[in-house]
């Protein structure tokens, strides 16, 4: 079975700490929006899904607690938690847009007298617990999509070779995964032949979590450092690249982990298929392209150092932007949970 | 000064270990061939350059102890020895060029019966100390073309910013270095704004040994991890890549450490010049083109582990390919001692 790494019941929220994977599996209690905040700020949980999954519950955890009977009080309260715990990670699409539709809904169930604090409050928590049941559907759905589209012109008994970049599952999801979940459905039509996935340096979620979900999966794969990509593809065939993204603009450019736009350009040079898998929420329509995505730059000791041994030489300069954008024209289809558009259908197909 | 990673005088060699580097400088003393082989092998001296120097010293400190009063067994050792180094680094061509015309040179001393053996000894020693003396020579001659080519089309006084790949500098030669000499020289003659390193994974030459150097230089630059040379060249203008080659051949096309290829391919993309800093003897006119080179291959642990931490899910299966081919059609010129040459120019200008 899949990894759990959100272990939720109502009034008690764990995540497996991811700092500490490969090597060792532990648990951490999320007792509140603070919890939520330092364990998404300090990547103890990441990927866009989880991020904002992990950060709903654990205001679903705090208001639980709190015997506030003022309806306009715990407005005002979730409204200013919500936007602390979008700051923790300012790239990642999934939880400001989470944010907004709980916010809206905080409203509506404020401005309904009928509603009782107490219903205001169950309600409001149900709303949050629902995203987890509805991430995992989200995630198979975009496996399904993404597999036939990757399978489409193949021979019926043909195996497929992927590329992937990042972690894009169970742990960075509810579960399932998206990248992750089309390499997961192909899997399971036993249509994969290997899986290649990158490093993902500086903080190697190719190598610390993807290898593990892939090892813990038995799922046939290989490691690589992310400048092998070019060599890998020349060597041998690869049918397809899939990536994650942590934010699509309405263009169809794509904000995703650092070294995504250098695989998709080595992809068109090699004419390999590169693939966005992304759930409609990490779809902004506010933004008209890449240009308008906020880049998060994250400390120079992730680069220089492992855990707390440096690597780098002392003394020396850094530069760590966390993300980079992906032009559409780079990007053969975008994978969702409704179907795989090209970038520049996006505009049309996508409910705003 | 420059960093001196090879000390030699006559009947005494230390390396600098550069395994070690950069958190402690500690030298190791090579009493024959068997600890070059071994330093050469294990990477504590590394980039083809030095890897033949060291390799040849490494004889030549054998040799000064061999009280063989024999020209025809002195031959015969000096070549089985030869072939043995050459063996350690399969890749590096330097090394196998520089075994060619040392055990010529044997041949010819061992014919000449007007040669005594204390004089075969003397003229084949001194023949390899030549290559320490001329290897610098070479690499200021590298630098000042390098740098001509790079500013060529400029204003008198702008300055550029280089991107490099891996370590090419003292620490890959005999001192000043071959593409980070074309940095040396820009930076003498002050028309460097800034370098950009790549960390250059799995080894990390690039971190730990690059960065050292311009550390130690007061070179300004920044470190970067491998997959964040296209967003950089996205973000700002680069004037040029210049990167090493540990083998050319004949139609230029360039092996050198993995990941030089997909460099070479992102600055296509983004209209940067990409040049390749040799000296003539990493040419290997014996090699119609790139698919001739062989490429080694090395452990996983390379990959999985830093130091004897493992970074990586264990039970994950690690491709490494120690070094990838670049196409010349992906290359603007090779940067020679002799000048810099268009690769498909190599044929007609390049003595064979």
């Amino acid at each position: 079975m899949s990894l759990e790494s959100i272990k939720y019941h109502r009034g008690n929220l764990q995540i497996l700490n991811q700092l500490l994977l490969p090597l060792e599996t532990r648990y951490i209690q999320l007792n509140g929006v603070e919890d939520g905040w330092k364990a998404i700020n300090k990547m103890q949980v990441r990927g866009a899904p989880a991020i904002a999954i992990v950060g709903c519950l654990s205001l679903a955890i705090e208001l639980l607690k709190d015997d506030t009977a003022d309806k306009k009080i715990m407005r005002q309260e979730i409204e200013g938690k919500l936007n602390y715990l979008v700051s923790a990670r300012p790239t990642a699409v999934n939880i400001k847009l989470a944010a907004e539709d709980l916010t809206s809904l905080a409203n509506d169930l404020c401005a309904d007298e009928s509603i009782s604090p107490n219903e205001f409050k169950e309600r409001f928590i149900q709303s949050i617990e629902g995203m987890l049941a509805k991430d995992i559907e989200d995630n198979k759905a975009i496996g399904k999509f993404g597999s036939l589209a990757i399978l489409k012109g193949l021979e019926s008994d043909g195996l497929v070779r992927i590329l992937t970049h990042c972690n894009t599952g169970s742990l960075a999801t509810a579960g399932y995964g998206t990248a992750l979940g089309v390499i997961r459905a192909l899997h399971e039509s036993s249509r994969l032949e290997h899986v290649y996935c990158t490093e993902t340096r500086p903080y190697n979620q190719g190598a610390r979590l993807t290898a593990y979900e892939l090892v813990h999966e038995k799922i046939p794969a290989t490691l690589i450092v992310d400048s092998m990509v070019s060599a890998l593809m020349h060597s041998r065939k690869i049918t397809a690249v899939v990536v994650g993204a942590d934010r699509v603009a309405a263009n169809g450019d794509t904000a995703n982990k650092i070294g995504t736009y250098q695989i998709a350009i080595v992809a068109k040079y090699h004419s390999v298929p590169f693939y966005v898998a992304a759930p409609l929420t990490s779809i902004d329509m506010s933004l008209k392209s890449g240009d308008m995505i906020k880049i998060e730059e994250r400390p120079d000791k992730e680069m220089t150092h492992i855990g707390e041994q440096r690597i780098a030489a002392p003394g020396i300069s850094c530069w760590n932007p966390s993300f980079d954008v992906t032009p559409a024209s780079l990007i053969t289809g975008i994978i969702t949970e409704k179907g795989v558009f090209a970038p520049e259908k996006l505009i049309e197909m996508v409910p705003t």
